[in-house]
C-alpha cells in the first residue's frame, strides 16, 4: 500500500495539468496547485501516506459528511422529511430543482441540502456550541485533538456567500429553515472552514468503515446509508462519473480534498487544490481512479481476493 | 438462501398494498398484481427461487442493461460521446435536461439514452438482425434458448410510443440518431418486449457477476462500470433511494421486474407487477430491501463475513 | 364615462366570486374582499370615479412602474444592461430563468427585476433619501402631497421577505446588486408599501398618457416604452391574457390594484383585493375587460372614433 | 409614406450588417442576404412599396397568423382549451414549458402551438383540402389569386423537421393531437412554404386592420385579439423587445419576413433574409423601428395626430 501511494504521488507530481484552483473564496484563491497528498487508514489500524499528506487544507464540502452524521444522530430518520436522497443532476448550488420540489433539497450533499443539515444539528443551540459538537465528532473520529477551524477562511467565505444566503432564504420561504439565516450561514461557513491534513482526514473517515478497530460513532446501517449517499451524490453532477471510474463512495470539496471509503477495508483521503470542470479535485480524482484500478477495490467488482495489495 | 427467498415470497404475498400496475402499455394493463417471484443465481452455479419465479413477464427497461452491454461491445467507449453517465434527477422520459445539454442524454438507462443505445447496436444492420443479436446475447448469458420476444406486447407498445418518438426526433434534431426513427423505435419496442421468468432473468444477469463459473461476455472492467451505472441511474429518479435502501446495483422495468447484482456473489431477479410512485416494482423493491438486510450484501457494508446466509 | 364607471362598480358589487385576498403579507391578509373602486383621469383633465375610489390601499407591485421611471431617469438606457425587456413566462418570483440567464432578470416588473430597479434608483443615496425621491415623483405625478408609505405594511412585508431576499442574494452572486442587500430590501418593501386611493393612483398614472394637460415627467419615447413593458410584462404570467382580454398596458399589484393606461386618452385605476389564480385582482381584471369592451379603447382596435363614450 | 418607405429601403441597402440567413432549411440557405423590401397597405386602400417589394419569399412563421384566423373560424374559443395565450419566454421550439404544462403550448405562435393550430384547421379534412382552404383565406385577404405554396421549400422543410416531429409526438403523448402526426407535419410544412411578395403580404394583412375598405374576414373583436397575441408573442423570446422598440403587433418568420399591423391605419410587410440572434429579420426589425419612430404609430403613444405622414 505504501508503495502504491508513493507511485500515485509521483505520477501526480509529474502531471502537467493540475486543474484550476477555485477562486470564489478569496482566502483560498492563492493556494499553490502543485501540492498533492494521499493517505489511507486501514481497517486493521495501519496508516499509510505519501506526498503532502501532512499539509493542512480546507476540507470545505467534505465536511458535509460529518455534518450529516451529526444531524442524523440528532434527529434520526426525521431528517428525510426535510431533504431528499436523490442525485440532483445539476450543479452544486442550483436552485432549479428546489423550485420544482417546493423547497426540499435533493440530497444533503448539494449546498441547499447541506444548509438543512446545518440547520438540523444547530437545533436550539448556539453556533459556537454546535460547531464545538461538530469538532468533537471529527476529533473523536480522527482520534486527534489538533483539528480546528480556520477562522480566516470561514470569514472569507461568509463574506462572499451570496449564493448560499440565497438558497437559505429560498428554503426559509418554504418553511424549511428553523434557525435564523445568519446563524445557519455563520455555522455553515465555519463548518466548511475545518482544516485537516490528508492523514487526519483519512483517520476521520474511519467511522464509515466497518471493522473492529474503527471508531463506532454511527450504527452499521447508518454507515452503509451514508456511503450510499456518497456514491450517488458525493460529487455533484460528476457523481455518476466518479462511480463509473472509481467505484467507491466519495465526497469531494472545493478545497481539493476527497474522502473515499472502501467498505470494510480503508478510509482514503486525497488532496490537490486544482479542480476539474465539475468542481472536484482533478489530480485527486485521477489518483483515486488509479488507486481503484490497482487495488481492485471498486465495490462493483469482486468483493474479496484482490486486497493482497496491502 | 432457499429459506430466505421463501420467507420473502411469503411476506410479499401477505402485503395488502401491491402497488399499481402500469396502464400506458395496453397489453400489460391487465396483468394480475397478486403475482410475486424471486430467483437468485449464485456465483458457485446454484440457483434458488420462490413464488412465481417461473411465470414469464415483460422485462421492459431491464432490457436496457443487455442492450448497453451489446452496444458497448460494438463501439466501445466511443459510445460515451453520444450519451452521458450521470443520474438525471428527473423522470424517465423527461426532455428538460436533453434541451439543456444539446441532445446528449444523461445516461443510457433513461429512455432518451436507451434510444441512443439501440441506435448504436443497430448500426448498419436491419432491426431483425439486431434483435437477433440481442436475443443471442441474452440467451447466451442465461444459457437458455427459450427466451423470446412477445410480439403482441412490442406492437402494443409501438402503437402508443409518442413520447419515445418525440425523444428520438429530438435526438435526431441534434444529429444524435443514425438509423431512421422508425427503425430505432421498432427495434426499441421489441427490445422492451423481451419476456423472461425470474429464474431466466437471474441467470441472464450472471454476466455482471465476477466468478469463474459465470459467463464471460464482457471484461471485468466493463462489468464493474455497468454495475456502477445501475447503482447511480438504474431506478430513474428513485435511484438514490434504491442505493440508500438496498445498496446493490439494480435495474428496474415498468413490467415490474428488477435485476439486482451482488458483485462476486449472485445475480438476483425479482418480479411483481404493481409499481411504486417512481415507476419501480413496489413489492420487488421492498423484497430487495429485506434481502439486503438479511444477507448484508449491501456493497456499502462489510465486503466479507455475512455471506454465510447461503 | 361617469355612468360607465358606476355601471362597472355595480356589476362588481353583485359578483358573488370576489377572488381570494393574498395572505402572505400578514398586514394585508385581513382586508375586506367586498371592496371595489375605480377612477379615470382623462387627458383633458377631468377625473371620474365610482365605488370605493377614495379608500386607500397598498399599491404593492404597481409601484414598480414609478420605480422604473425613476431609475430610468437616473441612469437612462444603461439600465438595460442589468435587466431585460422580455416577458418571463413564469410566476413573479421564479428563479428558474434567472439561473439560465446569469443573473439578468427578464424584465423590471418581475420581483428580481424590480430589485435591480430599486438598486438602480438607490444608487449612492440612503434608503430614506431614495424613498423620499420616489414619493416626490409619485406626488408630482398625482399632484397630491397626501400620498405616503404605510410603515406597518412595509415592516410586515420585510419580515416575511425570504423569497425576495433570496432573489437579491442570487443577483448579488452574479454581481448584479450594488447597494447592500439589506438596504435594497428595506427600500423595496417600503416602495411596495406606498398607499393610494384609486383616484390618487389614476392621477399618478397620467405621466404615462400623452397630452398637453398631463404631467411631463418622462419623454414621449420613454412613455411609450414603459407602456410597452406594461403590455408585455405587467401581469406576470397572466400578461398575455390581459393583453388579449383588455388590450391596454396595465400593471397589477398583489394588493388588488391595477393601473391601466389608454395612450392619449386616460389613466385608469381599479382596485379590489380578491385575486385570481395569476395573482392579479379578479374583479379588477373583469372590470377592465368590460371597460375596454364598452369604450373600444383596446390599442389593438380602431385608434379613433369610439371614444365618444366620454 | 412613399418617401418614408424609400428612405427606409435606402438605409437598409447601405447597412453593412445584414444579419445571418437561416441555414436549417436547406432550400432557403442560399438566399441572397442583400435583399430588402417593404410595403404598406393603407386603411384607405392605397398601397405603397419600396425596395424588393415584388420579390417572392417564404413567409414561414408569418403563416401562423393566417392559420390561427382559420382555426379560430373553425372552432372559435374552444381552441383556447388546447393552446395558451401567454408569451413563452423561451425560444421558438423549446419543449421545456411544454413539459411543465402538460402538453398545452404557451401560445399559437411558438411551433408547438402552431402545430395545434394546424391540427385544428385540419379537423376531418385531408391536407390537400385544408391547405386549399388556407390558400383561399390568404388570397381573399390579399385579393390576389397568384399566391401559392413553394412545394420545393415545403419538402425541404419536411425532410429536416425532426424538432417539429418531436413536438408533435410530445403533444400527442398528452392527447393534444387529433390528426395523424404525418398529416399534421405535412400540412404544417406546406403552410410554412407559402410564398408572397412584400406587397402581397401587406395586402393579406389588411384583415387585421379595422376599416371600411378592409376585407372583413374576422370580427372586430377577433381582430383585436389576434393583434394582441402578435404583440405579446409574435417574435418568440424577442417579443418584448419588438414591443419596446416598435410598439406595433407583428409576426416574424425565419424566411426574413415580418407582418406588422397598425390598427385602423395600415398593414405593413417588410422582408430581408438576414436574421438577428432572436431569429427575426435584422434589417426588417430595424426598418420597423425607424418606421415607428417616423410615423409615431406605436400603439403606446398618441392615438391620433401624427398620422399626417401619409
Amino acid at each position: 500500500m505504501q508503495k502504491l501511494l508513493e507511485e500515485i504521488a509521483t505520477t501526480a507530481a509529474t502531471n502537467p495539468d493540475k486543474g484550476r484552483v477555485a477562486t470564489y473564496i478569496p482566502e483560498l484563491a492563492g493556494t499553490d496547485p502543485n501540492q498533492f497528498g494521499i493517505a489511507a487508514a486501514m481497517a486493521d489500524g495501519r496508516v499509510f501516506s505519501a506526498g503532502d499528506a501532512d499539509v493542512p487544507f480546507s476540507i470545505q464540502s467534505v465536511s458535509k459528511v460529518f455534518a450529516l452524521a451529526l444531524a442524523l444522530g440528532r434527529v434520526g430518520d426525521a431528517m428525510w422529511t426535510r431533504v431528499g436522497r436523490e442525485p440532483s443532476g445539476l450543479s452544486f448550488d442550483s436552485v432549479l430543482l428546489l423550485e420544482r420540489e417546493n423547497g426540499i433539497p435533493r440530497n444533503p450533499f448539494i449546498n441547499a441540502g447541506a444548509l438543512v443539515t446545518t440547520d438540523t444539528y444547530l437545533a436550539g443551540s448556539s453556533p459556537r456550541e454546535a460547531l464545538g459538537e461538530l469538532l468533537r465528532f471529527i476529533r473523536a473520529a480522527a482520534d486527534d485533538d489538533g483539528i480546528h477551524i480556520n477562522e480566516k477562511v470561514a470569514r472569507s467565505e461568509l463574506a462572499t456567500a451570496h449564493r448560499n444566503y440565497s438558497l437559505a432564504h429560498y428554503l426559509a420561504s418554504f418553511g424549511n429553515m428553523q434557525a435564523s439565516i445568519d446563524k445557519v450561514l455563520g455555522t455553515y461557513c465555519h463548518q466548511c472552514g475545518v482544516e485537516m491534513t490528508c492523514r487526519q482526514l483519512a483517520m476521520a473517515g474511519r467511522f464509515l468503515v466497518d471493522g473492529d478497530k474503527m471508531p463506532a460513532l454511527v450504527s452499521a446501517e447508518r454507515r452503509r446509508r451514508i456511503n450510499a449517499l456518497m456514491m450517488t451524490c458525493g460529487h455533484y453532477d460528476g457523481s455518476g462519473d466518479f462511480a463509473f471510474r472509481v467505484g467507491m463512495p466519495g465526497k469531494s470539496g472545493v478545497g481539493g480534498g476527497i474522502l473515499v471509503v472502501s467498505p470494510g477495508r480503508a478510509s482514503i483521503a486525497v488532496w490537490s487544490p486544482g479542480l476539474n470542470p465539475y468542481g472536484n479535485s482533478k489530480l485527486g480524482t485521477e489518483a483515486m481512479e488509479a488507486f481503484a484500478r490497482k487495488t481492485g477495490w471498486s465495490v462493483f467488482g469482486v468483493p474479496q481476493g484482490h486486497e493482497q495489495v496491502t
